[in-house]
């Protein structure tokens, strides 16, 4: 089971400020599913919200839009594989959790799951925008709740232990950057 | 004067995938300005788009409604003071490029110039979304040229020959992570 330390809200664009990849994991009905993404970014502090660009014909996009909510995880390197492997097929057809072996674990806010291996965890709720959505496929949601692994997140700061720890920047092509290293201006 | 190479639009948004933190320069009327921006993405590959968030107090936000343009720069480590510093301050009553030694460039397509130093340029056309740009400081412009240095980003990939020349991404209070080891999945 993932370590887990709740995130004050505020803080909780720190998450993301960087620009990691994203897994999304939706849920409604009795049916769940994760993807990746890459184009998510926050959008405000208080209350904090996010955009994330999500494909219309993604069936997670039909979960989110049923449900209303979803969940923004962000991977470590340690599971650049699984991200590729979930951006890779389509869970309209399949359980990828099951299939790529990936644990939940149940949220505090929304009925999508933490997907267990992560290092960090925004609950969000959508903000319904249908021009948005069908138009650019962006979706707008606030962050509800915020949770990170305290061994790399902690009084509002990443710092990685170790090398598979890091976040992860996806480029293309089954290709990643790893979070480099920290340094004041 | 840097170095720079057309990027194909269709692969424009490879510049900006991984997460980099942007300089955002603008023009209006003989007036130009340039800020640090840390909550941008690609929206779409083809025509290429972008979304910003650009707060509504701030002076560049004038310049680009009432211009249509911008230009999203891509700053490397080498860069990173001059980020914080035009972060710092508005350009209301002060001329940042000639306060903070930054040079430009003509673009191509549009009236803001491409800031000197920086290793990659979205030339970006506002696509206006009054309800967006109102409730959310949410900014969407289509890609309407790129263009990087070819010393670090050549046939669609970012390499980087040193550590200065790397791009960056923002954290908080000055401090940023440089954009870390490519590895494939």
């Amino acid at each position: 089971m993932s370590v887990r330390q709740a995130v004050p809200l505020e803080k909780s664009y720190l998450l993301l400020n960087h620009g990691p990849v994203t897994l999304i994991s939706s849920a409604h009905a009795g049916k769940q599913n994760v993807m990746a993404v890459a184009w998510s970014m926050p959008l405000d502090f208080a209350p904090p919200k996010v955009a994330v660009v999500i494909a219309s014909t993604a069936y997670s996009r039909e979960l989110i839009e049923a449900s209303g909510e979803f969940v923004l995880n962000i991977p470590s390197k340690a599971m650049a594989s699984s991200v590729l492997s979930v951006g890779s097929v389509s869970g309209r057809n399949t359980d990828k959790f099951s299939q790529f072996s990936l644990g939940t674990h149940p949220a505090a806010k929304v009925g999508a799951p933490l997907v267990e291996g992560c290092v960090g965890w925004l609950e969000c709720r959508l903000i319904p925008e249908a021009h948005n959505q069908q138009r650019y496929d962006l979706l707008i949601a606030e962050v509800v709740a915020a949770w990170a692994d305290p061994q790399v997140f902690i009084d509002g700061r990443w710092s990685f232990p170790t090398e598979e720890m890091k976040t992860i920047h996806y480029v293309a092509g089954g290709s990643f950057f790893t979070t480099g290293s920290p340094f004041d201006a």
